[in-house]
């Protein structure tokens, strides 16, 4: 297929975005389709399915659960609307591309599908991703500096420990950091802070903060690039979607089987929407 | 109202329970109605309650979320279940006593009932309680060393961050600590990692987890009594129910208005048995 016959066969600019993604048209997903929210994958044996949405439920900010693929199931995510075009949806291709793990190693990078890999025994996890944050604090007038001057979100590991579940223990917050001037702190915290299902409000800002959660040199990032800090701007760290892609690493050859994820800044774009992150939050508000 | 009174008049244990409590016949709360989940307290004014809500969404371990009083209702708690008898509910009284705090400083304890403080502007927050997965830890007979020795837990101010929401930054977790045999922590972490509502599986466990949590001496805790070990037992450390406590607190002079919590160990009995945690884990499972 070609992008103009996709483009006019898609039903919306998130199914656009999967349809360009499944027929390897579609590389980096920052700033597409926007208003949509992004997941980052984790796929498994379903052995371990019980301990990972275990992980989720104990460690939100770090990995908010965004839906779930039943087992050996490819087309169906649960909870209902997070894609709404199950029967054209297929969770082997409908990434950009793919990385694979064996016992904690990965083995494959930009795989652009992996349907020959996968097993009915898999199951896969949807993660919420900061990128839907952004577009809020853009509009805010709160632009991230990496968006500014094109370069990729500064991430490191921090001291912030991830609560164990299960197989999945020993492991640290990845966090991510955008600088910010200090009197502009608290209105980025109220921006974000409703973002619960992507990583939300911050986990700490400022230089005291950074020391704080074990990030000695903010020009040193352990994945990305350093980030440019004008006069006076203190680092802001947010809980990073990368989390569970160490998380996974860290279990190790405690995993027997093959796992899959998503090559880092390759989503998939959900049918979620920002507003229906809005009612979903009221309903859970309601409660 | 005597004894055999509210016994006549009670349609649960639960409401049982309740009912001594709001007459004052009712003191600490361990071992009361087994089989109903227990739920610690804070009440806030009003215009904290979206803070608070977003640390328990962002905390789960350390501040699970119950239910929730509307603004100025002491009547009701949703969601619906949590407690049957609502037209026979008052979380201003049915709690065994209570303690208020003023900016952060506990200025009263052991208050029987807070009816002359209340105000039409107060939301309350149940939280779980560790005292149901105790049930199920005895059940598989691994009894907590505390329960045999009739001592009271033994808690830590740990390392672990409360991740910060709002006006509620600054806090470490609080955590229990039972003694086990080292070959019985992974059945410790089996039973006890379903109660996601009563802080799940542990945070740490062994004597290098200890120190990794910032636990130097488990022979002086912070709150409690020592607990005795036997020859060859590790230390194994659960998220705990004071942490929100702790919280408020640190909150101090940034909270203007009155807030109240239980007294420690004098919890509220709540409607909802371990098999409706239960059919609550497999709704969330299902989806």
């Amino acid at each position: 297929m070609t992008p103009s016959e996709i483009s006019s066969q898609a039903t919306s600019p998130a199914h656009e975005a999967r349809l360009l993604s499944r027929h390897n048209l579609l590389t980096n997903t920052s700033g597409i389709a926007p208003g949509y929210l992004q997941a980052n994958l984790i796929v498994l044996p379903s052995r371990y399915a019980e301990h990972f949405r275990a992980l989720c439920a104990r460690n939100p900010v770090s990995c908010p659960l965004l839906g779930v693929t039943p087992r050996g199931d490819p087309h169906t995510v649960l909870p209902a609307g997070c894609i709404k075009t199950a029967e054209d949806f297929d969770i082997r291709t409908d990434f950009p591309c793919y990385r694979v793990y064996d016992k904690g190693k990965c083995v494959a990078t930009k795989k652009p599908d992996i349907k020959d890999l996968w097993t009915p025994d898999h199951v896969g996890f949807l993660i919420g991703c900061s990128f839907s944050f952004e577009d809020a604090l853009a509009a805010a007038g709160l632009t991230p500096r990496h968006q500014t001057t094109n370069t990729v979100v500064a991430m490191y590991r921090s001291s912030i420990p991830v609560l164990p579940a299960g197989i999945f223990t020993d492991a640290q917050c990845v966090v991510s950091m955008r600088p910010y001037r200090p009197e502009d702190v608290e209105k980025v915290r109220d921006v974000t802070r409703p973002f619960l299902a992507t990583h939300g409000e911050p986990v700490a800002w400022g230089w005291e903060g950074a020391r704080e959660i074990g990030v000695r040199d903010v020009d040193k990032p352990d994945f990305g690039q350093p980030q440019r800090f004008e006069e006076g701007e203190v680092p802001v760290f947010w809980a990073c979607g990368v989390t569970p892609q160490l998380i996974v690493e860290s279990a190790g050859d405690k995993i027997d089987g093959l796992v899959f994820a998503h090559e880092p800044g390759h989503m998939l774009v959900t049918d979620w929407t920002t507003e229906d992150l809005d009612r979903l939050r009221a309903e859970v508000a309601a409660v």
